[in-house]
C-alpha cells in the first residue's frame, strides 16, 4: 500500500502533461457552416451594431409616441397616414401628428420613435384612428439590441454552438477562423487482442472493443481528427516502429493496454528508448485508471491507457481530454450534472480519484444513482446499462447510501425506469 | 381569440406529419467505426456468450474452491501445482489437491472453479501454499456473465453509442447495418434575407441567420444528412422551382421564412400548387413557432418553419425532430433535465405549448433558471446566454416566480455563474 502516496494526482498529471508538450496547432478557415464543435482561434468582435437601426417588430403605423398620449377606445388620436415603409425601403421624414405604415423589420423613420399595431388601430382613407397609446420605443428593437459594435461574440478558444454560428452569420460572416482539428492516433497493443473481423468465438485471445470504445467516445469531439490502427502484438520492435509511424502523422498518440507494470509492459520501454522522448507519469491516483500513464516524444503527447474499458474511459475523461483542453486553450464546460440519491455505498480509496460508473434512474419524483459493477465482467453490458459517472475527489472517504450525489450525466436520464 | 381552439396541438401534428408521409429509406452497412450516431437498422443479438469460457480476472492459482476450505494464515492449504496456463494459452485438466498457475484471462482448466490470487499464497517449488479460502466461482468471470447468447445487444432505432460499438466488437462484428442518412435540405426563403458573404451592414433586409442555426442545430443528429440552398427571394416561380430541386435530392425539406399568414405567405401557397401535394396542418397551439406548418409532396414531408431562430428550435424540437423519429422509429431519449428555481413567474396560454429559453445557473448550491427575452429582439446574444429550454404543456395555466421546473439542458450549467 505504500505504492498509494507515490502516485501523482489526476491534477498533477494534467499539469506534467501540460509542462512537457509542445503541441504546435495551426488555424484555418472554415466555412461558417461547417464550423460546429470546432475551437474558435481568435476573439470575434461585433463589427457593427445588430439592428443597425431601430426597427419595428409589428405591422403597423410608426408614430412619435408623444402624439398617441390620452388614446382610448373611446376617444382615439386621428393621425394623417403620409407614407408607407417596408423592410429594406426607404423611409421619409416622420412629421408631428402624422403616422407612416411600417412592416415588421422596417427601419423606424426618421423622428418616429414607436409603433403602434394594425390592431390598436382603424383606417379611413389616409386618415389613422389610434385607441391605445404606444410608450416610447414601444413595438421597436432599438439599434444595438442585440449587440454593441465592438461587444464579443465568440471567444478565442470557445468551441462553436449552433448560437454562435447564427450570430456571426447575422453580421455577414461566411468564414470563420478556427484551430486546425487535432489529429489524434489511436493504437491498441497486446498479443492476445485481435482485430475484429466476423462474429465468430475466437480461440485465445479477445477482439479489440477498448480502441473501438474510445474512438467513438472521442468521436464527440468535433476538434479532433481521430485515426486508429490495427491492435498490435507485444513485439517491442513492431510496436516501436508503429509507434514511430503514427507519430509521425498525429500531434497526440493514444496507445491502449499494456501499460501495466506486468511482463507486458512493452510500451513505456519502447518510448524510453525513442529519440526526444521522455516519460512524464506512470500510474495516477485514480480508479479505476490507475496505470494510465504518458510520455512526450519530440514534443508531442503519448497517452498509455488501460485495455480496460471503464479504466479507459476515466482515463479519458480525467487526464487526456483535460490535457488536450489546456494544451488547446479551450473553454469548455464539463457534462450536465445531476443530484442523484445513491442506492448503495460508495467507498473511496483515501488520495486516491474513483471513476464510478452509474445507472442514473428516476423513481417518483426523485432520481437515483445505481453504481455499476464494472470489473472483472460483466462490463461491456453495464456500459450499455450506465448513464453517468460519480467523480469522488481523493479527499472524500466515501458516500453513504441514500446520500446525495453528484452525477455527470453521459446520457439523458429515461423517464420511464 | 377564436383561433386559439382552432389550432392542432404538438402531438396532433407529429401525428398528422407521421400519417401523411411515405419516407423510404434504404439500410446500408458501414463499418463499425463509422457507425456513432447511427441507427441501427436491425436487432443484433449475441452471436454466442461473453465470456465464452469462465476466465480468470486475476493472476493466480486456478483451484477448485473445495481444496481450500479451512485455509488460514496460520493453517495454510498446501497443493501441488502441476502448470501453467496463459490467456488463449491450452489448459490441462485439474486434479483434485492440485493448483494451475494462471495469468488474468486465461480459461479456467477443466474441473477449476475458483481462483487464488498470488498475493493469498506463497510458492515453494511445485507447491503452493493458499492462506485464505475462496468461494466457488471466485475471482473468476463466468462464460455468458457480460452477455449471454442470443441476448438484444443493439435493439432496431437504437441511436448507436460508444458502448454500442465497444459490445458489437467484442463479438467480433466489424460492421454494422444501419439506416441510410436521411437527406434534408433548408431552404431559407424571404426577399429581405441575404445570403453571409463578408461583414458588412445591409442597407436593406437582413442577412440569413436561421438556416444556418438550423443547420448547425440538426448536425448533431449523424443520423441526417443536411444540405442548404441559398436564401429565395418571395417569388413564387423561384420558389416553386427550388422547392422542386431540393424535393428531389432530399427525403425531407425544411422551409425557413414565410410561413406567416402575411402578405409574403408564398411557401404553402406554392406547395398547394404542386401535384401530389397537400397541406397537413397550418399552425400549431404552440409558443413561439406558432406559424409552423406541413405538407406532404410524393409522400415527402415539407416542413415550414418560422424565420425568427427561437420560434425555428421550438419547431425543430417539438415538431420536425419528433416526426422524424417516429418516422424513422427511432428510440432516441430526450435531453437531460434538471430541476431548478424560477426567477420569474412564467405564464401560458391555455391550449398551447410553450417553449421558454432559459440560462440555468448554479448559486449556492441550488440552480436557477432565468427565463430569457427571446421576442422582438436581443434575440441572437440572449440564443448565446441561453442553455435551457422550459416546456410548458397545454394544460398549464404558468408557473409561479420560485417554483421548481423541470428544464431540458441545451449545454451544461456553468459551475460558476
Amino acid at each position: 500500500m505504500g505504492l498509494l502516496y507515490s502516485l501523482i494526482s489526476v491534477g498533477e498529471a494534467v499539469e506534467a502533461v501540460v509542462k512537457n508538450s509542445r503541441l504546435s496547432i495551426g488555424v484555418e478557415e472554415v466555412d461558417l457552416l461547417n464550423a460546429s464543435g470546432r475551437v474558435s482561434a481568435e476573439d470575434i468582435y461585433a463589427p457593427y451594431s445588430l439592428p443597425t437601426s431601430n426597427r419595428s417588430v409589428v405591422d403597423g403605423y410608426a408614430v412619435r409616441a408623444e402624439d398617441t398620449y390620452g388614446a382610448s377606445q373611446s376617444n382615439p388620436v386621428e393621425l394623417e397616414v403620409i407614407g408607407r415603409v417596408y423592410a429594406g425601403g426607404e423611409a421619409m421624414e416622420l412629421k408631428p401628428y402624422t403616422a407612416i405604415e411600417i412592416a415588421t423589420g422596417a427601419s423606424l423613420p426618421p423622428n418616429a420613435n414607436a409603433v403602434v399595431m394594425y390592431e390598436d388601430t382603424s383606417r379611413i382613407g389616409d386618415k389613422v384612428l389610434i385607441y391605445r397609446s404606444v410608450a416610447e420605443w414601444g413595438n421597436v428593437s432599438r439599434r444595438g439590441e442585440d449587440f454593441e459594435a465592438g461587444s464579443l461574440v465568440v471567444g478565442r478558444g470557445t468551441v462553436i454552438k449552433p448560437w454562435h454560428i447564427a450570430a456571426l452569420a447575422s453580421f455577414g460572416f461566411s468564414r470563420v477562423k478556427v484551430l486546425r482539428r487535432v489529429k489524434v492516433s489511436i493504437m491498441p497493443t497486446g498479443s492476445e487482442v485481435f482485430e475484429p473481423r466476423e462474429p465468430k468465438p475466437l480461440d485465445g485471445g479477445v477482439y479489440d472493443s477498448t480502441s473501438y470504445l474510445v474512438y467513438s467516445y472521442l468521436s464527440m469531439y468535433s476538434y479532433l481528427d481521430l485515426m486508429r490502427v490495427n491492435p498490435k502484438p507485444d513485439d517491442e520492435k513492431i510496436i516501436s516502429e508503429s509507434l514511430r509511424d503514427v507519430l509521425e502523422k498525429s500531434d497526440i498518440v493514444i496507445t491502449i493496454g499494456g501499460s501495466s507494470v506486468g511482463k507486458m509492459d512493452l510500451v513505456p520501454k519502447v518510448l524510453e528508448d525513442m529519440r526526444e522522448a521522455k516519460i512524464v507519469f506512470r500510474g495516477v491516483a485514480m480508479r479505476p485508471g490507475r496505470t494510465v500513464g504518458a510520455g512526450v516524444v519530440g514534443g508531442k503527447p503519448v497517452f498509455m491507457v488501460s485495455g480496460y474499458p471503464v479504466a479507459a474511459l476515466a482515463s479519458l475523461d480525467l487526464v487526456v481530454m483535460p490535457s488536450i483542453r489546456r494544451m488547446l486553450g479551450i473553454s469548455e464546460l464539463g457534462r450536465s450534472r445531476v443530484k442523484a440519491k445513491l442506492t448503495r455505498r460508495l467507498v473511496n480509496t483515501t488520495g486516491y480519484t474513483s471513476y464510478v460508473r452509474v445507472k442514473v434512474f428516476k423513481c417518483g419524483d426523485e432520481l437515483y444513482a445505481e453504481p455499476l459493477r464494472t470489473t472483472g465482467s460483466g462490463i461491456l453490458s453495464t456500459l450499455i446499462r450506465g448513464n453517468g459517472v460519480v467523480i469522488m475527489p481523493p479527499e472524500v472517504e466515501g458516500y453513504d447510501g441514500g446520500s446525495l450525489v453528484e452525477v455527470e450525466l453521459l446520457e439523458p436520464v429515461s423517464q420511464h425506469n
